[in-house]
C-alpha cells in the first residue's frame, strides 16, 4: 500500500515531551477520505494515552481524535463528500459494520471493538493509528462526520469527543423538554453536557464542589448550581433529577447523587473508568427503581445528529486555541483545570 | 369509627413467637371491601418485620400481604366487585393517589409512601395496619385485586408480592419473545422470576451458586442453568443477557454478574436493601452502556395485569400449604431456604 508522509506531534515514550515528527498515512482508497487538519480538540483521553495512564499505549502515539478539517482527496467509491467539503472525525475511525452494535448504529460498542482514532489496530498499514495532531489524516469515509458550516470551525472541534460523549446518554435517556438534568463536574464534558441538555429543552443543574463556578455555569445555560458539599443545598433537591451526567474523571461518592434522582432517574457515569471506593447503598434504589449507568462516546449516525443539531441551535464548545508546540504546557494546564473548557490546536501552526 | 373484633396471629415483640391474638378491623366504609381471607403467603418481608431485622417494627405485629380470599361485604361506592368474589390483596393498602408516581399508576413510588399491609399507618383508625395472618381484611377496594377463577388459590397468594416483585421489572425492562435474561437466586422470588420470564417468551438461565438446583430449575422452566462459582461457566456466558433478576437477600458481589450484561443490559437488584460492600468496576458498564438498577414491588394496575395474565398462561407459585399454628417453625425452614418455594398458610386452621 503506497503511503506518504506527514508532520506530526507526538512522543516516543510515557516520560518524554511531545514533539514534532514525521508519520505515514495511507494513499486514499477508493472507500476513504483525505482530510487536511485545520483544528484538534485536545480531550484527556490524549494525555492519558501519551503518558500510558492506563497502559497498553503504542509508541510513537500521535494523539488527537477530536478532528476537523477540510477534504483534499476522496476514493472512487465516495459519494458522500467532495473535495473541499468540511469533515470531521472523532474517536472512531472504524469498526467491523457487522455486529449486532453496528447493525444498530452503536459502533461506540461494536463487539469487535472498534478502531480509535489513535492507539488503534491500523488494519491498513499494520501498527497503529495516529491521531489528529498532523496534516493530514486519511479515514474510511463511512466514519467521517459532515460539519455545519455556520459555526466557528475551531470551537466544533470539541464536539466530536466531549460532545458526544454527553449527547449520547441524553438522547439514549430521553432527554427533553420535561425533563430535569444535572451535571457533575465543569470540565470538558460538563460545559458541553450543560449546553447540550439546555439545547434539548431540559432544566438543567450544574453539582459543583465549590461556589466560584456559579456565573460561568449560568452563563453556559445552567439554570441552578448546587453546592455539592452543602448538606441543605443537597437536601433541597432529593428526588429531583431525571438524569444526571457524571463527568468527574475520578473515584468519587455517587450516593449524594443518587439520592438528588427521581423515580426512574438514571446516574451516568461517563468520566471514571475504575473502581467506586465507596460502598453503595442499593436502598434508594430499590426504593425508587432508580440506576447507576455507564455511556462512552457515541455512534457515527448519533454524531452526526449531534452535530446537525448543534448546527441548528447554534451551539459550540468554549475554547482556548493553542499552536501545536504550545501542548506539552496545555498539558500540565490541564491537569490542575486550568482551562475553559477545551484546549484547540491550531494546525497551521504545525 | 365502628370496629370489629377478628381472631389473628401476631408477635408482642422481636424476641417472641407469633401466636393467636384478636386484632380490630374497621367496618367497611362506602370505598372498602371487606375479605375473608382463605389463604395467605409467607414472605421473607414477614419474618424480618416480627423479629424487627430492619427496625421500625410497631407492636403487635400482625405480618402478611400475600392474601387472597372472597368478598364478604362492599361499601356503597365499590362497583368493581360483588359479595362472593374472589379478592386479592398485596403489599399495598392505600396510597395518596394524587403524587406523580401515583398518577401514573407506580403506586410502589407513592411519593408521601405507599400504606403497607402491615405496619403501615392505619389512617383509619390511627396506630398501624395488620396484614393478611387473620380472618378478615378491609381494604379500600382501589387497591384490592381481581383474581382468576381458574388457578389454584392458595398458589396464587404469592403472585401478590412474589410475583409482582419479579413482574414488575421484567415489564418495565421490556422483556419478550426475544429477550434473555437471567435470575439468581432460586426462593420465592427467583423461581416466580423464571415462571414469569419464561411465560414471557424469554430464554431465561438461572445463576445458582451449586449444581443441586439445576434438574428444579430446568423444571420451572429455565432453559439453562449457569454455575456462578465456576469460571469457564461464567466466561461462556459473558455478554449475555439483557435482563437479570437478582433475587438475592443479602449483600454479594455484582461485579461477575455485570460481565454478563449484553450491551444495554441490566443487572436489577430486587432482594437486598443495604450496602453493596464490593468495589464496582465502572468499565464494563461504561464501555457496554450497562445499568445497575433496583425495583420494589409493582403498582396496583401492573399487579392485576400479572395475575390477567397468569391466569392465561396458567402460571402460579409453587407452594407448601402449613397450618397457621406452624408458622413459627416455618420461618426457621425459611431461615435455612428449606422450602420450596413458598409456604401458604390456609387460613381455615386459624
Ligand atoms: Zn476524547
Ligand atoms: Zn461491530
Ligand atoms: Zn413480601
Ligand atoms: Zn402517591
Amino acid at each position: 500500500m503506497n503511503t506518504y508522509s506527514v508532520k506530526a506531534y507526538g512522543t516516543e515514550s510515557k516520560e518524554a515531551d511531545l514533539k514534532e515528527m514525521n508519520i505515514e498515512r495511507r494513499e486514499a482508497t477508493p472507500k476513504d477520505v483525505e482530510i487536511e487538519i485545520l483544528f484538534c480538540g485536545v480531550c484527556h483521553s490524549d494525555l492519558h494515552t501519551a503518558r500510558n495512564d492506563w497502559g497498553g499505549t503504542k509508541y510513537p502515539a500521535v494523539p488527537g481524535h477530536e478532528i476537523v478539517g477540510r477534504i483534499t482527496k476522496i476514493g472512487s467509491e465516495v459519494s458522500k463528500f467532495k473535495v473541499g467539503d468540511l469533515a470531521g472525525v472523532g474517536c472512531i475511525v472504524d469498526s467491523c459494520g457487522t455486529c449486532e452494535s453496528c447493525k444498530q448504529d452503536l459502533e461506540q460498542y461494536c463487539q469487535t471493538g472498534f478502531v480509535g482514532t489513535y492507539n488503534g489496530k491500523d488494519e491498513h498499514l499494520g501498527g497503529h493509528t495516529f491521531g489528529g495532531y498532523s496534516q493530514k489524516v486519511v479515514v474510511d469515509a463511512d466514519h467521517v462526520l459532515k460539519i455545519p458550516e455556520n459555526l466557528d470551525l475551531a470551537a466544533v472541534a470539541p464536539l466530536l469527543c466531549a460532545g458526544i460523549t454527553t449527547w449520547s446518554p441524553l438522547r439514549h435517556w430521553n432527554v427533553g423538554p420535561n425533563s430535569k438534568v444535572a451535571v457533575v463536574g465543569l470540565g470538558g464534558l460538563g460545559h458541553m453536557a450543560i449546553k447540550l441538555a439546555k439545547g434539548l429543552g431540559a432544566e438543567v443543574t450544574l453539582f459543583s464542589r465549590t461556589p466560584g463556578k456559579t456565573e460561568d455555569a449560568k452563563q453556559l445555560g445552567a439554570d441552578h448550581v448546587v453546592i455539592s458539599t452543602d448538606d441543605s443545598q443537597m437536601k433541597s433537591v432529593a428526588g429531583k433529577f431525571d438524569v444526571i451526567i457524571d463527568t468527574v474523571p475520578y473515584d468519587h461518592d455517587i450516593n449524594p447523587y443518587i439520592s438528588t434522582l427521581n423515580i426512574n432517574g438514571t446516574h451516568v457515569l461517563v468520566g471514571y473508568l475504575g473502581g467506586l471506593e465507596d460502598i453503595i447503598n442499593t436502598v434508594p434504589m430499590i426504593m425508587g427503581r432508580k440506576s447507576v449507568a455507564g455511556s462512552v462516546i457515541g455512534g457515527i449516525a448519533e454524531t452526526q445528529e449531534m452535530l446537525d443539531f448543534c448546527g441548528e441551535h447554534n451551539i459550540v464548545s468554549e475554547i482556548e486555541i493553542i499552536k501545536m508546540q504550545e501542548i506539552n504546557e496545555a498539558y500540565e494546564r490541564m491537569l490542575k483545570s486550568d482551562v475553559r473548557y477545551r484546549f484547540v490546536i491550531d494546525m497551521q501552526s504545525l
